[in-house]
This record gives C-alpha cells, structure tokens and sequence, in this order.
C-alpha cells in the first residue's frame, strides 16, 4: 500500500519509527516530515498528510503529535480525510469497519511503539464493512459543503 | 458554561447522563439529539454540535457515538470547532491546554459512565495555555480556506 506519514516535533521519532516498520512490511512509504526535533506547528503536518490522500499520493495516512489531537484535527478539516485518533488497536479497527477512516492520528507521548505498531496493523488489516455505513461515509465528505 | 451535547443513537444514554450531570453542577445544556434508540446518521449529530459552537449557542461542546470516531470527524469538518476524541482524561487535559479544544467526543462502547465524567470534568476544567499555542489554533482555524 502507499501509505504517507507525517508528524510534527513531539512526533517525529514515532512517525520514523513507524515509517521504518511500514518499509519492512513491504509498503511504500511517503514521509512527508517534519524530520528533525526543531519546533514546528502541527497543522501543517496534519493538513500535508490530508492533502496527499485527496490528490492519491495515498492511499492510507498515519500522523503524529504529543496527543494526536492535533493532527487529527487538522487532517479532519479536509473532506477527503477520514482521520481517527486511536490510542488502542480496538478504536483502530473500529474506524476501519464502520468509517472506512483512511488515516489514523497517534500521540507520541500518550502510547510507546509497540501500541503504536499494534494500531497500525489493526488500521492496515481491517476492511471497511460497508452497508449501512457507507451512507455515513458519504455525508462526512459532503458536510463542509452543506454548512460553508 | 452554555454546553451543548449531541448524539447518536449508540451514544443517546451516555449522552443523557453526562447532560444531567451538566445540569447538577449548574451548567446550561443545550440537548441537540437524538433522544431515542433509533437508528440515526452519526455525521448529522457531529454537525449540529459544531454549528452550535459557530453560532455561539454554546460555548462547550460534547458529542457521543459509539467509537467518538464518526462524530469526531464530522464535528472536526467545521473550522469554528476543535473536537478532540477522548478516552480517558489527560487527552482533555491535553486537549485544553494545547489545542484550546471547544468540544470533545466520547465512545459509548468503550468506555464507562465514570471514565466519561471524568473525561468531561478534565475539559471544563482546564485552561488553555495560550503563547506558542495560540498561533496554532489560529492556524486550524484558517486550514479550510487555505485548502480550499
């Protein structure tokens, strides 16, 4: 799978860490920075990841933060970005089934990489059920349009 | 505070006691739905919480489904709302300081009526931290039209 990561300051060595993990599973990896510990602000990093999903540099996103919040916030503000903070496999593989997320936010500080890579793998194993969801999955990509 | 809160309908019964909570320690809750166990379309819930924010009906918003995942995303689609997901209570905590988060949102499956208050208390009663911070939250304001 094509799968584009990114992560701001607090991220960076989860995301590298990940990143190098995805390499050995076999997928292509887009790292899309930051790539070292200087500060930056996090939205542009959840954005970037957001924008190589809606152009399909992507097929799949994986972004870090301290919290995950941020990121996801930022990614979330993209109606082609389906992003969800995950901080536990179950809530990973939930997003896959029921809203076909096509990204993931994790918190650097909050989980350790074996938890991490647990996440990532349920987000990468798990096929969206679709059905009934499906019509849910539809109106998040029209919402901003709706209430612009 | 004037607090909104909104669910679907895997999420209704957490919403209400967490809004009677609100309401014991003298909050005003404006209660955005759903109110029975039908089946509704979590994107519309998230919607509406993060229009209440826009329109300064409230102030706070919370918002549960069954994951927090769907409602989370949708709410996030709104650039005047700031949702972040929570499981347990420093990503409030978090949530505040960092993010200046103005709404959370809650999994009815995964976590318990305690862990839920908790969560809640932790983003009432947290400040955010403004500096560095605020420059970032101005940003995920200005994503939407950037991208755009």
């Amino acid at each position: 799978m094509r799968i584009a990561v990114s992560a701001d300051h607090a991220g960076v060595d989860l995301k590298d860490l990940i990143a190098g993990w995805l390499g050995e599973q076999g997928h292509e990896v887009l790292d899309l920075g930051t790539n070292s510990h200087d500060s930056v602000d996090y939205p542009k990093f959840g954005a970037m990841l957001a924008e190589a999903l809606a152009d399909g540099r992507a097929e799949r996103g994986i972004t870090v933060c301290g919290s995950g919040i941020g990121v996801a916030i930022a990614a979330n503000r993209n109606p082609a970005c389906r992003c969800a903070q995950v901080a536990e496999p179950l809530s990973a593989t939930l997003a896959r089934w029921h809203n076909d997320a096509n990204a993931i936010a994790l918190g650097a500080r909050l989980i350790g990489p074996e938890m991490a890579i647990a996440c990532v793998r349920s987000f990468l194993d798990t096929e969206f059920e679709g059905g009934r969801h499906q019509r849910r999955v539809d109106q998040l990509s029209h919402l901003s349009q709706e209430t612009a």
